[in-house]
């Protein structure tokens, strides 16, 4: 493990990691972002998972969620969206290959050897942190778009390492949608019964979610065709599932919009976290 | 004027512009926030001037401004740090060029056609925020680093124009520091006694200011040489200039200090800006 850069920020540290992933079989950069209280003994620790094209750094820079992180006493972990570097398949798509691994273990070529982030975040990473950072066995996880994607079905598969849930602009309903179909396809072929397991909307009908779900979604989110919110809210209230929709008038997709509901994330995940 | 983006923003609007400006005979992009209470009548407006290598858009995007805005109900302005385009003269080095205008008005070549941000923010952008934006006769000024430079110099020279002072981590005595020197000289020439009024030490010392000034200086910032709050922090105790200048221990010269004390800022600016 290396230390990249660090940097204080509201009384914590922002601190960027690189590490030789066995899972991805490839270096592996993350960030975690420990509030002051970390100083006094564990916190609870918020993942945050990002969306297609962005790395490690994009939410930690332009989400403002230390701030929150920081009032409320929780510690924050930005992950990679995919494995990087010369070596890793790629595709000229913004939205396959780097930048785009959609929080799914591949099993064909050329993406099997190295694409595997969903057992990169379950296993892998979520060892280190515990392992190595002052953090509480209280782990809640959120993310946004592709990252909204695999905190749902993260969380749906793994509810015993996650205690709390939300998403911001999720792809909801990824087997019926050109943000979905094509990824699923290229990583996992076409057996499409196994797709199901990496589908909000299909996991939440088989097994819902143990606690409460926050979701915010823009009205005026230029993808919303790709995102099918609606797939998931007729779920939601068709197995009465705990948890809001927040549909947020004349907002978008960008980090605006993150920026904005970051607070209301954040305080939510450490109502549920912080027990 | 031409709308280059518009993001909602804690219920408020973050908008890109783009014109044609006189002054630096070239085209020219800024961005302007407006908090949701703009809606309902002018608000007072706080300037952010940015520092070397950055554009309107880094404080926008990484400062974190926008959530304390529109809790207090004052716009932002975030202008670019100097002339853009392939006609426009450059140098190879960061610090000098496009990037890294200095928030003066060349007199010498090759930087004179262009490379005048001090007319451009104290005269041309500001009489286009006050005619096309909501905004009251009202404004304060901030920035960083060659940002905070600019703010304290074109405050201190139009008391008039400006109510409210702060800065972060500003080039505190550049005729004295290799920030300032090679630029200074540059753009003005060898004559040193025409760069006494860029420099906030000389003018702090000669004119003082008409209100009191904060100042944030992270004790770790890597700059700390180049930056010389010393020569600052000595003219206001002899001056008993009325004001602070805050030494914060650990922060670095990077956004994650900007977004520490960025509330603490717009709440100061609001305060007095707010009357």
């Amino acid at each position: 493990m290396e230390v990249v850069s660090q940097n204080r920020s509201f009384g914590g540290e922002q601190v960027v990691y690189k590490h030789s992933s066995n899972t991805c079989a490839c270096e592996m950069t993350y960030a975690v972002y420990q509030p002051p209280q970390a100083k006094d003994g564990p916190v609870p620790v918020l993942w945050y998972l990002s969306g297609l094209t962005c790395n490690h750094e994009n939410a930690m820079t332009k989400g403002g969620f230390q701030e929150h992180a920081a009032r409320e006493g929780i510690a924050l972990v930005f992950p990679d969206t995919s494995p990087r570097g010369e070596n890793v398949a790629d595709d000229e798509a913004y939205d396959l290959g780097q930048g785009a691994g959609f929080y799914v273990n591949a099993t064909c070529d050329p993406w099997r050897q190295h694409y595997r982030m969903y057992d990169y975040i379950v296993n892998e990473l979520y060892s280190i942190i515990a392992e190595t950072q002052p953090v509480q066995d209280r782990h809640g996880i959120t993310g946004h778009s592709m990252g909204g994607h695999g905190a749902m079905t993260i969380a749906m598969r793994n509810p015993d390492k996650f205690e709390s849930l939300s998403a911001f602009a999720p792809i909801a309903n990824p087997t019926r949608s050109d943000w979905g179909r094509k990824q699923l396809s290229a990583y996992l072929g076409d057996d499409e019964s196994t797709w199901a397991q990496h589908d909000s909307t299909l996991l939440l009908e088989e097994h819902g979610w143990k606690g409460d779900v926050l979701i915010d979604q823009g009205s005026s989110d230029q993808f919303l065709d790709l995102l099918k919110p609606e797939a998931l809210a007729d779920t939601m209230a068709k197995r009465r599932q705990p948890g809001q929709i927040r549909i947020q008038p004349g907002y978008d997709h960008s980090y605006f919009f993150v920026q904005t509901f970051a607070a209301d994330h954040v305080s939510w995940h450490a109502e549920r976290l912080l027990q």
